[in-house]
């Protein structure tokens, strides 16, 4: 069935079943003019939206619905994450042509809905509208964070360490895969890959370690490729950086992926996006021992380069030659630009 | 200039020169992952959501990008108003065809800023993403409201009275002049009922006395037409409701307007939309006194219908017929439908 067929309190009361937003801090949730919850005064409110549009974020050949709906929280959970918070309430606006199949409708809350059990949020609110031709989802997503543990991006100061969480590249690799590159390499390693760009996992845990233990002086996700947003860091924070060019984290399935396929593994590792991994500044003197403590949390974390006080991001490679990227990391308007 | 020429870092600070988010309780504003302000725990947090779609909601030719940006707000802030609260912080998520003017975004951030300022609210940040061909602006606003004084859609009870604030039908027949429909009435009330559907006046100080004042067992604002509200209203309360056919509160430039173009005034005022301002329901012995008190304080009540413990929305007329709506109001997916 179309969503041009259904009434609309069908399609209210499909969608809102897929929802749970059981919580006592929950006193309206969804069916009001809006929802209204209880705050915790000593905690900051985080506030953080991202909007996926098709065409342009993903088409339904790069993923399916449930996935969809998913990767729309996940991307705002990572940015609560990268602020060393905890989500708590979302509100999804939906826009879908009228053609639309309500099972994509439906699928895409159960993705959402999924992603919000995984992370503890929950979905208080929301605007479905009618879209003439691509679908979009904007997602709102409020957090919480204890005022000491806060972490933004200013804060990094030259000498500082830059170490990331995971691996990068992997959600790049699995778009080029998902779009038609066609290379020979294990299915494990291809499914790994294109899970990694349809579903993707924040970090959340892991910036709650780092925040509450308050090894970082500065944070991010990792949205945009190592080097954009190395390059945001360095814009708040009033300094620059220098990636080191053999040091970058691969998983198995990414170093398959750029022999079978020819590919530069820095192309997508400082330039790819979508890793939703966490990159952190940290003193000089305290790095091993971070770097130490995490592995004895189960947290692998890599140092990638250094901060330095010219401002610009250089990636140093291990013959010693040192290599400004274009224009510090700056690009042209071509997707997504979070202000 | 166009999007497409322009640095990803110039576009945000196009735009974020156009935001002022100077407030004490706003630690961290535009430009990090995410925004971290100060919240009251001695007041329920409100969140709502609303997005516009260029084709849909808006057209170029009904709208100039200023009060694009001024609705977008605008009607979220109808909606704070409705539960008897205050705006206090938006996130705009903007939708943007590369070959968009970079004049025209500024615009769009120009209204925005208009209608935060004038209902003290601070855009605490956002996303602005290509699309590929219409605009889209999605905005979640939260507010603030005193635990007893919020008012929902539930509580209306039968016999109590439904009271609306200032007329009904002007966005309606605005958006018919500007869509084309030719007909001979003043400029000046041609320039009104444009004005309605162009830049909308949310009733924020009208719900702010109605809440503080403890007057309504419900409120909606009226977005979606008076009866198809009602029909929400009856909805979350169990009741339902009949309007008074002949009591509907018309502007002289909505009377001008049915008359020269042949127009049932009821066919706009019943079913239009984008009226914005409030109904609630108030308990029967209080209904007078309560319209006279905020006769007093320049604001106009009209007692519009009645609550009846019978589901569904009727119509009655002054020569005592009493006619059943289509389906109590229901309505198939056509654009906006709230969760």
């Amino acid at each position: 069935m179309r969503l041009s067929e259904l009434g609309e309190f069908d399609l209210i009361s499909t969608l809102a079943a897929r929802v749970s937003d059981h919580d006592p801090r929950v006193v309206l949730g969804i069916g009001d003019d809006a929802a209204a919850v209880r705050s915790d005064s000593s905690r900051l409110l985080l506030a953080t939206s991202d909007a996926l549009v098709e065409g342009i974020h993903f088409t339904r050949q790069t993923t399916n619905a449930f996935r969809l709906g998913w990767k729309t929280l996940a991307v705002s959970v990572s940015d609560i994450a990268a602020m060393g918070g905890m989500p708590a309430f979302a509100l999804v606006d939906l826009g879908l042509p009228e053609d639309t199949d309500i099972e994509y409708a439906d699928e895409i809350y159960s993705g959402l809905q999924a992603c919000a059990d995984e992370f503890n949020a929950r979905i208080i609110g929301g605007d479905t509208v009618s879209s003439p031709r691509e679908i979009f989802i904007a997602l709102t997503l409020l957090g919480e964070v204890e005022p000491g543990m806060m972490v933004s991006r200013q804060g990094a100061k030259p000498g500082d360490r830059i170490l990331v969480t995971g691996t990068l590249g992997d959600s790049a690799a699995g778009l080029a895969l998902l779009t038609g590159r066609n290379c020979e390499i294990p299915a494990a390693d291809k499914r790994f890959l294109e899970d990694a760009h349809m579903e993707p996992i924040p970090r959340l845990n892991e910036g709650r370690i780092i925040a509450s233990r308050n090894w970082a002086t500065s944070m991010i996700d990792i949205s945009d490729g190592l080097a954009g947003d190395l390059t945001r860091i360095s814009h708040a924070s009033g300094v620059g950086a220098v990636i080191y060019a053999d040091k970058l984290p691969y998983s198995d399935a990414y170093r398959h992926f750029v022999e079978a396929c020819g590919v530069d593994p820095l192309a997508l590792s400082l330039h790819g996006g979508e890793d939703y991994q966490l990159a952190f500044t940290v003193p000089n003197a305290l790095a091993e021992q971070i770097i130490a403590q995490a592995n004895e949390l189960d947290i692998r974390l890599t140092e990638v380069g250094r901060i330095k006080a010219e401002p610009g991001i250089s990636i140093r490679y291990p013959n010693g030659e040192i290599k400004e990227l274009l224009a510090g990391g700056y690009e042209h308007f071509t997707g997504t630009e979070k202000i």
